[in-house]
């Protein structure tokens, strides 16, 4: 096997030089100033070793890969009731498409589309405070990457808020099938908050490591869900972390992964690596460009596809 | 690790003895005469040891199961310009879905779905007469299973053909958007009897096993892909293998695998294991009821699944 | 050609007893509990002579039939411009269908569907306060139906208002698109208000006049709009005014007509009669069942179809 | 009232000189061939009196035109059981969609749009051979036209059937839905040539005269339909005849009427006459451009309109 400090280098080196960078998403002024020059990487082993590169210790807005965390905290709580909220099949179509919530009477396709985020988040609230549910979500993850300072950028959140319709609307329309049971501006209210977490390559690859070891922190011990769990939250990444991309991250990638629209993919390589990269410039369906790049490089230099080596 | 052949033996005692069997699919005699209450599976390992349980030398119609194969003779044939008559995103609809075919101007999904599987045997066929083509589909059969026995049901492709309305009227209008190429019932042709092909479990298995072992059968050694190709392919088949249950079989087995209306399914345990599953009777988006039990228990039992143990 | 006094007679006493009374919208208790066993109908002629059967001053909610009004305010005030706005096809589609409008970029099809009169509305508001647009559409009904009595059924308001999470979608669906320029409760509190006038089936017929002569009331001699708008707005009426019913109400009634989810609808005999009919109980696609029964038989009878006699 | 023959005269000339012109259709070389440069108009009153203008003896391909004369050959041979097979609601899509079949089961939504008035050649052909069924449509033809010399145009029927690989598609899976009772192959080839018969507009307008005359053709006193069925077939021409142009054209023209992508259209001004206009160059949906506009200044100048004068 190549050496994993050294392919990692050559990685970040590459994607400091490339000039294709995608797009960084406009839709806010917080995630439109980034500088779409930055790119970091982060790649923790079974002992917790960390190779990083780049800029891996610079915040970014983690976005859509808070999903993969608030599904698994709903998971904790409800168990598989939750999947009378939510089903699991990829949808075919983009993050933000109503269309299908039209046909599908309400239950959106996955977790891991906004309207399934939105729905899970609901379920985390289950009558709470929003303040009490974001609290419960922001320990979660200071529990999971065994760090207590990430915090909430709350400029992010209120720009979310100012310009979320669609989001809005989606709430709007699943609630008018029964689907969402709170209020839907404190739903909103929570799902606008954890979506603009803020964290480092180093600190996300922290917090995904129990998907990549059995459901606990090898490190600390801590145990997050159980190993069939973290199984299958891995697969749902696998079929739907990418939105309407989520085929080809698979084809080129092969790893359960999800990205943001900050930039930001968390990926999985079950008993071997919990890796986390950053680009903020998007691809045509809204993934990070240089960061789906990057982990193909990854898994094809050290032979890390779940798809064989 | 528990013991292979005791595993299997019980898991086909399940099978023999459930009572929720699905429905066998209808829409030709010669699969709605099949008896429901038969089970077979075959797993095959590194050394080309076969266990295998039930009804596993009993030959089926392999139906979609097939499209693994296609994909993998196209791809041989053109390489990546397969795809710009096909794509490879799962399809979030039904099978026979033409919906989308007209707001993504004829181009299918992915090479899983009726529509792709079409479009890559009209790559397949390529100018050539059908007879040909077919001859061509068979011999690689042959050669991939070690097996020149394996043969098209005629009859099943001719009632196929005879009342396969829908796929007549994917074909025409993929036609009509310029992604087919050669007369439509040349393709059609073809297509149905390549869905003919009639495999035992034991067979099926075999055939598959290049995709477990980097492109390579282990046993005799011939090269059918590259190590990466073999790898997107079981991508694919993760994303798209199981129509719009294809969420839920990754899920709940957590191996690529291709299912057929048959009752077949084709599972890879990269580096580990060929599988093959047949019990008639299908769920609700048509794949095996009993045969997705089946890959279920053995990757949970085994510790199999690509998405950690 | 028959008396229209027997006739009109006759209609509410065939009414008065059918059995068949479709189902009273329930979406909100002021409608659910309005008497299924009520029925209406007013005829007004160009001398202004009213010719009435049944229930035909008992108030009800007007609901949809205030699309009418609204979008001829809204040209009033801005003519043409209205168009980048909304279209002026059928949907083909349910009155609150979302799905249209994410093909299409967040233009409404029409005007008489929600997501429409919805955009309308915003026309009017115009950056001004809910207040003043809510005074001047009911100055507008006073002005058209010549009686200041009519007023908005502030209960209807706010149960509206609390319930219609999918008229919240669609606004703000429509707003992320950029569609509609006033704050999104600004416009849902106007529309949710307008579609909460309380009229009669006399006061409706009444304010409907204008579109039967040409523009103008024939007592009073106000003109409301110029002939040609009349015209046109009658042609929107005819298809797109019953929602996915529009085609039936056509083929059957022959006249253009707008109806409403509290049972009312409002045809227009070009030069000939403006007719309101009422009766609560609603059809499968939620147009009023013996209303559209009603103003069969009475075009049938005198020969009013706009189709031939 | 103005003069009918100037304005007429005028329209012509106009027509004449105008260089928006529209784009002739291009999918078979008897259409793409046709001069853009001609135009022709057709009035018939109810005397029997031809005002024509332009290129009015020039025989066109008539295309969809000829489904009005096939929906009124199926009422009359077996009435309102038809409608057990088409719908009678707008489409909200183009033509040839097929997404619409998807979701309605195989029904199509009316008579108008080709898949549509391919289940009513289906219903017209009811076992028969082609050659019978479609000798029936022309005497039928030659019936209502009271003209003999009305024939297919066989170049245009061939070149349909090479090419038409959409309506191949749509009768295919209609035929999966049971929608269609005859070989597919039959109904395509009797539908193909029905809509190659060439006209010329007087010849339309002629062919017409039962719709604008209470189902009569006021010279011959032959009787066509019903009263009531002539009122209903202008209704569906009105909501239905210009596939999503529907609303536009009854907005603008204000007349029941049905075009080809021919560049024909047949309009019927109930009582007062029977209209022809032919303009090869089509709008953006497939409906004549310059025909339009024509049959605009035409029902405007003359008060026209079933919407009032």
């Amino acid at each position: 096997m190549p050496d994993l400090n050294a392919v990692v280098a050559e990685i970040a080196e590459e994607m400091r030089q490339r000039t294709d960078r995608g797009e960084v998403a406009t839709y806010i002024p917080e995630l439109a100033g980034v500088d779409a020059g930055q790119f970091g990487i982060a790649v923790i082993d079974a002992d917790g070793a960390v190779t990083a590169g780049g800029d891996a210790d610079v915040p970014f807005s983690i976005q859509s890969v808070s999903k993969v965390f608030t599904l698994t905290l709903a998971l904790g709580k409800i168990g598989d009731r939750l999947w009378r909220h939510v089903g699991r099949e990829p949808s075919g179509s983009a993050f933000n498409s109503i269309v299908q919530l039209e046909y599908e009477q309400g239950i959106p396709r996955n977790p891991f589309i906004n309207a399934g985020a939105i729905a899970v988040t609901d379920q985390i609230l289950a009558g709470h405070e929003p303040r009490e549910a974001l609290g419960e979500i922001l320990r979660f993850m200071h529990f999971i990457a065994d760090d207590p300072s990430i915090t909430i950028d709350e400029k992010v959140a209120a720009s979310e808020r100012r310009t979320g319709f669609r989001n809005v609307a989606l709430a709007n329309y699943m609630k008018s099938f029964g689907v969402l049971q709170n209020p839907v501006d404190y739903t909103l209210g929570v799902y606008f908050h954890h979506c603009s977490i803020a964290m480092s390559c180093r600190q996300l690859a922290m917090a995904g490591r129990f998907l990549a070891w059995r459901g606990k922190n090898p490190t600390t011990g801590h145990s997050v869900v159980s190993p069939e769990r973290a199984r299958r939250i891995n697969a749902i990444m696998l079929t739907c972390g990418h939105y309407d991309g989520s085929g080809e991250f698979a084809y080129r990638v092969g790893l359960p992964g999800k990205s943001g629209v900050g930039g930001g993919i968390l990926a999985i390589a079950p008993g071997i690596a919990s890796i986390a990269v950053w680009a903020p410039g998007l691809d045509s369906v809204g993934n990070s460009h240089l960061g789906r790049i990057a982990l193909e490089r990854l898994t094809k230099r050290m032979g890390w596809s779940i798809f064989g080596d």
